[in-house]
C-alpha cells in the first residue's frame, strides 16, 4: 500500500476576494482554515468507519488529501456557490461517498444539487443512506472572487 | 523520500450514464472497479521493473495514484472515447511512460492517437520500445455520459 | 498524519514542442529535469524551515508533490510563459507561499504578475517577506508547444 487509509475527516468552507483568481482561491482556503496547508485533490471516498471531527489546524505545509468544489469569477455582483455532500451508508462496512458541485447560483440551489448527486451515487451502489452531510459556501463577487467547500481527510 | 515508488500497475476502463457529469464519472470509475477508491491524479511514469498485474480490488477509501483520461458529454448520441497507453522500454533500468487521451470519436481513432503519443514520448527520450499496452473505453451518450481509461499504480 | 511534511524544495522550468499538447508538456517536464518523475499537483505552501536546494535527479517513477504553472498552445508564433513565485516570510516559524501563473505573453509580464500574486498572498496573511524567488519559462510556439515552471517539494 502506497498511501494509508484516512481515519478522520471534516468539512470546511470559505470565500474571498483576491488580486487574481488564484489569490481569491488562496483567500478562500485561508478563510476555510486550510490556507497554509498543501492540499492534494482526490476523488472522493470516505473510508468505512472514518470519523467526522471538528476542523483542526494542521502544521503549516503538511500534505493532506481533500475533495473539494471551488469556483472563481470576475463578474462583479455575480453570486457563486460551491458545495460538497458526504453520504454515509447504513452498513458501516461500506464507504461513504463525497460529491462536489459549484456553479453560479445561490447556496440553496447548489446544496440541493450536490445532495441529489450524493444520493444518486449511493443509489447506483445499491446502498442505503444513514446520513447526508453538506457544506456550501455562497459568495457575491465584488471584483474577483472565489468560493470553496471541501472535505479534508486525515488520520 | 516523501512517497514510495510503486512496484505494480494495472489498466482499467469504464463508462456510464449519470445524473450529472460527476455522477457519470463516478459510474465510470465503478464500472472500472475503482469507484470506491480515492484516486490521486499524477503525471505519468511507470517505474523500472514495475510489474503489470490483473486489476485488484482495493480496500474501500484507500488513496492510490493513477494516470487517467476521462471525458464527459451531455450531447445525446455523441460517441466519446478515453484511452491510456503504456510504453515500456527495452532497457529494464529505464522507466515506462504513460500517455492519456480523450476526445469525441471511436475507440479505433483514440487508440491510434494515444499509441502514437506514447511512441513519440519514448522517441523523445531516445529509448526503444519493448511493449506498448493500451486500454480504451468508447461510449455512446444517452443523456449525460462519461468514459474513462486509467493506469493504477500500486505496491 | 497521512503524508509527511517536505523539508526541501527546488525550482525548475522547461519548454518544448510536441506531437500533441500532452507530448509538448512531457517534453517541457523532461527539459525541466522531472520528465521521468510522477508529479502530484498540490496547493501551494513551502513549510517552515524548508530548505531550497539545487535541482536533483529523482529515481525514475518516484511520486513527488509539486506546485506548477503550465500552458500549451497550438498557435504558431504565439509566445507563452509560465511562472512560479515563492515568497518566504521573515518569521521562520511561518510557512512560505507559492503562486503559479501562466498566460500568453513574455517572461517579463508573467514574472511581474506572479511576483505580485505571491506578495499579495503574504500581505493577506499579514506577514513580511524575507525573500521572493521566481522562475519563469517563455516559449515561442512552432506548431504545438508547452511551457512550464514548477516548485518541487522533497525531503
Amino acid at each position: 500500500m502506497i498511501f494509508k487509509t484516512p481515519t478522520q475527516y471534516f468539512l470546511v468552507s470559505g470565500a474571498s476576494e483576491g488580486y487574481t483568481p488564484l489569490n481569491a482561491f488562496d483567500g478562500a482556503l485561508l478563510q476555510a482554515g486550510i490556507g497554509n496547508t498543501n492540499i492534494v485533490k482526490m476523488s472522493s471516498i470516505v473510508p468505512p468507519q472514518c470519523q467526522r471531527i471538528s476542523p483542526i489546524t494542521f502544521p503549516p505545509g503538511v500534505l493532506v488529501p481533500a475533495a473539494y468544489a471551488a469556483l472563481t469569477s470576475d463578474v462583479p455582483g455575480e453570486i457563486i456557490s460551491a458545495g460538497v455532500a458526504v453520504a454515509l451508508p447504513e452498513d458501516e462496512n461500506q464507504n461513504g461517498l463525497i460529491m462536489e458541485y459549484s456553479a453560479k447560483g445561490t447556496r440553496h440551489k447548489i446544496e440541493e444539487i450536490v445532495r441529489n448527486m450524493a444520493a444518486e451515487g449511493m443509489k447506483l451502489r445499491g446502498w442505503k443512506i444513514k446520513d447526508l452531510q453538506t457544506v456550501v459556501s455562497e459568495y457575491r463577487v465584488k471584483r474577483i472572487g472565489a468560493t470553496l467547500a471541501a472535505v479534508i481527510l486525515w488520520g
